[in-house]
């Protein structure tokens, strides 16, 4: 466990940042056109005092882009895609807004003097860029799942490094993030993420063999992208999520554990020694963890639902079942594996979700071609500490490689 | 709401105290004897190395105090019935523990040097030792009800002069004071607490009316005393526990409510402005918030149960129901209007319960009789600011009178 040493959050006292209610806060969102990077925006616009926006990133959305730096004030904005440059120059044409193209400017805008970097760019594509981030010691407000998924030891050992603070954005770490607030590592007992157990928690084996894309889309409580929709039907979220949590958090993995919840309301709990569990509920709605690592260690206001308890009678639990949820039991093992088995889950499964979104993988067979793949790498030696994100990308080809070629042998014929 | 700025709680950064895990906690228990004083030791007891033990008090189980206080190696301990003096002496000779007697020397005890006063003597008695601990700018772990309900802007304002610290030891108000710690007031959005409901939360208005004292004892979730007992049956107690609430917490009385949980799991929900609702859940055992409030802002083991949502199933909310429990309306009348409403609520209450127990008052007419009481109190203009304790105690003694004139109207003939 010699990771927990590197773990490093900032809800306790220690790491507190500097700027208080009267200076504004020096803003860069990474992905700003993605649904994150949007709801980072709307939740900016209605605090104007409180931010300052210096740099929006997006991948190949121009016009979205620049309509949010326009309407943000941004100092600069950069187009993932170099070929849109002249496209984005045009549409700031006059505005005094620098512009920018290229991987390599994404990751110069990570690196612009800001208080707080958003990070929200989905995928491996993010990875570059928050690493930039970290290395100067910014606080991220973190949404990408590969930093800590795939690259989880060498981000938090750069986390470190530089004193940089990470803040979670997803919600259910948000929520770990809140119920831990300032606790002592030896205090706590257990971390419980909630699952809402996808479309199909009730499912028998059988039905869950011939589970179709269209069905797997139809998450019950929120409105995602086709990638977490399917990890949320596996329940390969949740495991990815234990991964992260065991990143983020000064626990060991027996600590970690998730609870099938389907309401979604609660999202996660803290167990103590002293007896306390202490949990955070809200309503789904991105805006509410944004805010949280936005403001903390203080709150600002988000103009979400309210949450009605007596209207919504009922908070059900129930223990997920790792036979008809194979994700969930190898996302553990490889969680508790290490090293580079994560990086290798997470690349195995996206070939695999693309493979079933593409009809050539059966629903089932997502969690049996993962874990075949770990196996495999872990046969070819593939499966050791990184010391570099450069490590980390070279396994993460490695894991789809092998991942694709064990897809020959699950296809339908 | 002046209240607010006399409102003082230590889970802001600002009010944490000093011993660190390296010097003892020197702590005094008012009430030794009591549940809540003996869960108290039995906590001490299992960290030895945390607690020097100062004073011990007791009402009149002298063999129990004498035990208590050779176990655990007390300086002091001081009954409050006079007339046991010799035998406390004898019980504790060749000890080397000193040893008091009477009314007064509980207040001296109060007032002996130490870091925490665990104040959970019962009822009116408690008041002037709580004080006398307030006056000593101790950190007090507060289970006594009366000095929030009756006294609370007296007691606060004792608090704010002296620079004491208060923590709840009640479940509901510890849990609110867990999830709101650190909160900037601002923020805040709402504070509910939870009821179980009591035995009758499912009886109509018809049935209420013949409830028994026997049916009323039973209660579902918490072995407690009988006036408690009954207060939570006709959810009186939560009323109390709003108005307690009132003045521990920074919130005017518009931002605190009560929502019914016949679980007991979830003891109380904060809202905040963000969306986030903070949570503390816990198995119904007095030992995790007597914990809280020894340890906080750090955290310390207790043996109590393990919460296990999944095996637990389901947690259930519901409004409610001011027109079958009127007793809750009362009280919420009472906080609204403030002054000495609720020590005369408090006082005809206990009048009121005493005579249902006695059978000398329906179910139903305990909150008619408190109801009309305040009415009383208010045409005789008794209702009005308190400057000081004495007024307290003697705004107490005239509910009393009142609410025993009162009792006449309504006894069955």
């Amino acid at each position: 466990m010699g990771a927990t040493a590197q773990r490093r959050l900032s809800n306790s006292a220690s790491g507190l940042t500097g700027h208080g209610a009267n200076s504004a806060c020096r803003l860069t969102v990474l992905g700003a056109t993605g649904s994150i990077g949007q709801s980072t925006l709307d939740l900016v616009a209605r605090h104007p005092d409180r931010f300052e926006v210096i740099a929006l990133t997006a991948q190949c959305q121009v016009e979205a882009l620049a309509d949010a730096a326009r309407r943000h004030n941004a100092k600069l904005a950069v187009i993932g895609d170099e070929t849109l440059l002249g496209e984005l120059r045009d549409a700031l044409a006059g505005t005094g807004i620098r512009v920018a193209a290229g991987a390599n400017a994404v990751v110069e805008a990570a690196q612009e003097p800001a208080d707080c970097v958003m990070a929200s760019i989905v995928g491996a594509a993010g990875l570059r860029p928050t690493f930039a981030a970290a290395a100067q010691g910014r606080r991220i407000a973190l949404a990408n799942k590969e930093c800590l998924v795939s690259a989880g030891d060498v981000f938090t050992a750069e986390i470190t490094r530089t004193g940089a603070e990470l803040l979670p954005v997803d919600s259910e770490h948000s929520a770990a993030f809140q119920a831990l607030a300032g606790a002592d590592a030896e205090t706590i007992e257990k971390i419980v993420l909630t699952a809402s157990g996808g479309p199909f928690r009730t499912w028998d084996a059988a039905a869950l063999e011939a589970v179709t894309p269209e069905q797997a889309l139809r998450h019950p409580n929120w409105s995602m992208g086709a990638k977490v929709t399917i990890d949320s039907a596996t329940l390969m979220n949740k495991g990815l999520e234990l991964i992260e949590a065991f990143h983020l958090f000064p626990v060991g993995v027996e600590a970690l554990d998730c609870v099938v919840h389907p309401q979604s309301i609660v999202h996660c709990l803290v167990s103590y020694t002293d007896g306390s569990v202490m949990a955070q509920l809200a309503p789904p709605d991105m805006r509410t963890p944004i805010a949280v690592a936005l403001a903390w260690p203080r709150r600002m206001a988000a103009p979400t639902a309210k949450l009605d308890l007596a209207q919504l009678g009922s908070l059900t639990f129930e223990a997920p079942d790792e036979v008809r949820f194979p994700a969930l039991r190898v996302a553990k093992a490889a969680m508790r594996r290490g090293a580079t088995a994560p990086a290798v889950l997470n690349a195995a499964n996206e070939i695999a979700v693309a493979a079933f979104l593409g009809r050539r993988l059966k629903f089932l067979d997502i969690a049996r071609l993962v874990e075949d793949t770990i196996e495999l790498a872990e046969r070819q030696g593939a499966i050791a500490p990184a010391a570099c994100l450069d490590d980390i990308l070279a396994i993460d080809a490695i894991g789809r490689r092998l991942a694709a070629e064990q897809l020959a042998r699950y296809e339908s014929p």
